[in-house]
């Protein structure tokens, strides 16, 4: 990769967390959101190659109905063909006790369940009040916890709502404790419609500072929409969060798309906390061939500014 | 703007300036990194538009040798034009003596030099050492300072440079007080192939503060080649810089050429700095029809993410 040899030069800043543990999305979040139906075959593939570039968290697909996300509606014959995967984990989306009920039998470790900071997107997406949907976590999160596994909770649109406009940081506060009271091992806080921006992201992690939610056991999921993911995760690793959401060659996310929500690229992340000499274990090079592999498999470049950085020098 | 009112909500960081001046280079250093070549009077009405939408510094050309820049030949055509433009400093670039002169016959105001932190880089570009290309900016400097100018001194290749790999922070200092010591009153660090992250940026403002060159006098040039762009303004803005440069609609940053140099989006920043409450003066909306008019001309979309997004909802 001509010229960017010894680059980028690692600068560490002050303050921030040593080690990064990067949650990648790609083969869930992403290929949930493109318009592609993917092959199990081509899906399995992909997370083996993303376990063999050095992820070790890899969200790997949803037990929702499948006539709710028709991508992923092989999570039953998909994650069989990860049990080869050792040292990693391989987390998957439970919307309620009948999607508990089956990743159960098939042996799964983590679990998330995928809440809302706003009424009207619980409304839309769960078609309940915020506090009915809480009401349905419980028993799911209860049950996952008595089968040892570890409980993920999303909360979708902390900064801002398509309906609702601007999220107040207070009403954040109340439903992502509410979740860590229900039992979730960690937050994941997620930007659903990219308006972060750093300002709002410390305010929020103060906040759920103060309202006693342990930094450890937050998690930050930021879409690129407007440019802002890393921006918005740099601010976020300055009040000591480690651990960032992000998806292999931002998959998800289509720019040229009406419909771009814009997952923040893993490379682009990978990138930046290299530069900040942080750990991550990920081989860019190899996530790069990955990520340039599966947009063969979609029949588009990948977003990633990194990935296309990387691949036209090579 | 479906979906955006309200957005992003305005939430200041501690120890941000209270405002910011936005350096548009997008007619300057934007399109002399298109391949087609703009007809004079789009590059007017392009400057027209910027400076309605509340743009206050707008590079407008370069005095260059038509050979060495053919999309800017035009420079003594496009700047009388621009004449009826009150309140808005139209800087140009003056790579010599000669194009000085040229600047001077013309009336213009503020001047840049275009000066580079490595040798290989004054080799390709000003075919002359580093110290060579120091003492041909040291009249250029001096005369416009006599003729009342206002000069910006261009440090290019401030973080990494496609020969030589990382750019030790101590060989930038060395030349920026060079070039303030020839009376510059301001610089532009230029990280000319995007591989700057937070750390790094942080490292050099602080190594340039401890040299003595005043912070009010630094302005940032970051490129999005690795996406990285505002992660990095971020980190300049907490060091107190409040000058940054941007290229409208990300014009000469085409994420689909190999040639990519992806000049952060004047949109991008803009977003941002609206949400962490920053002043800029520039309205937002009447900038990003000014994006896609210009994308328009040039027969492809603008790369910006926040032109793209807003322009999606419209």
């Amino acid at each position: 990769m001509t010229g960017t040899t010894g680059l980028p030069m690692a600068v560490p800043a002050p303050g921030l967390p040593a080690r990064v543990r990067i949650h990648e999305v790609g083969a869930r979040d992403g290929l949930q959101n493109e318009s592609a139906v993917v092959p199990t075959e081509v899906k399995a593939e992909f997370i083996h190659r993303l376990a063999a570039a050095g992820l070790t968290t890899i969200e790997a697909t949803s037990f929702v109905h499948p006539k709710w996300v028709p991508q992923l509606a092989d999570a039953e014959q998909l994650f069989p063909r990860l049990s080869d995967i050792a040292g990693v984990d391989l987390p998957v989306l439970v919307p309620n006790a009948r999607g508990l009920a089956r990743a159960t039998e098939l042996g799964v470790g983590r679990v998330a369940v995928f809440g809302s900071a706003t009424e009207s997107f619980a409304k839309a997406n769960l078609n309940r009040t915020v506090d009915e949907s809480l009401a349905m976590f419980d028993p799911v999160v209860a049950q996952a916890r008595e089968h040892g596994m570890h409980v993920r909770g999303y909360l979708s649109m902390c900064f801002g709502d398509p309906w609702e406009g601007p999220v107040p940081v207070a009403q954040v506060v109340r439903v992502a404790k509410a979740l860590m009271d229900l039992g979730c091992d960690e937050l994941s806080l997620g930007d659903t419609i990219g308006v972060a921006t750093p300002g709002h992201v410390t305010a929020l992690l103060a906040a759920l500072g103060e309202a006693g939610v342990a930094t450890e056991a937050i998690g930050v999921h930021f879409h690129d929409t407007y440019g802002q993911a890393l921006a918005n995760t740099y601010a976020a690793l300055q009040c000591g969060v480690s651990t960032v959401d992000a998806s292999a060659g931002g998959l998800g996310g289509c720019p040229f798309a009406k419909s771009a929500t814009g997952n923040l690229a893993t490379e682009d992340l990978v990138w930046m906390l290299r530069g900040l000499g942080i750990e991550t274990g990920v081989d860019l090079d190899r996530l790069v061939v990955t990520s340039n592999w599966m947009a063969d498999r979609l029949g588009r470049p990948s977003p990633s500014r990194t990935v296309r950085a990387l691949t036209h020098k090579g």
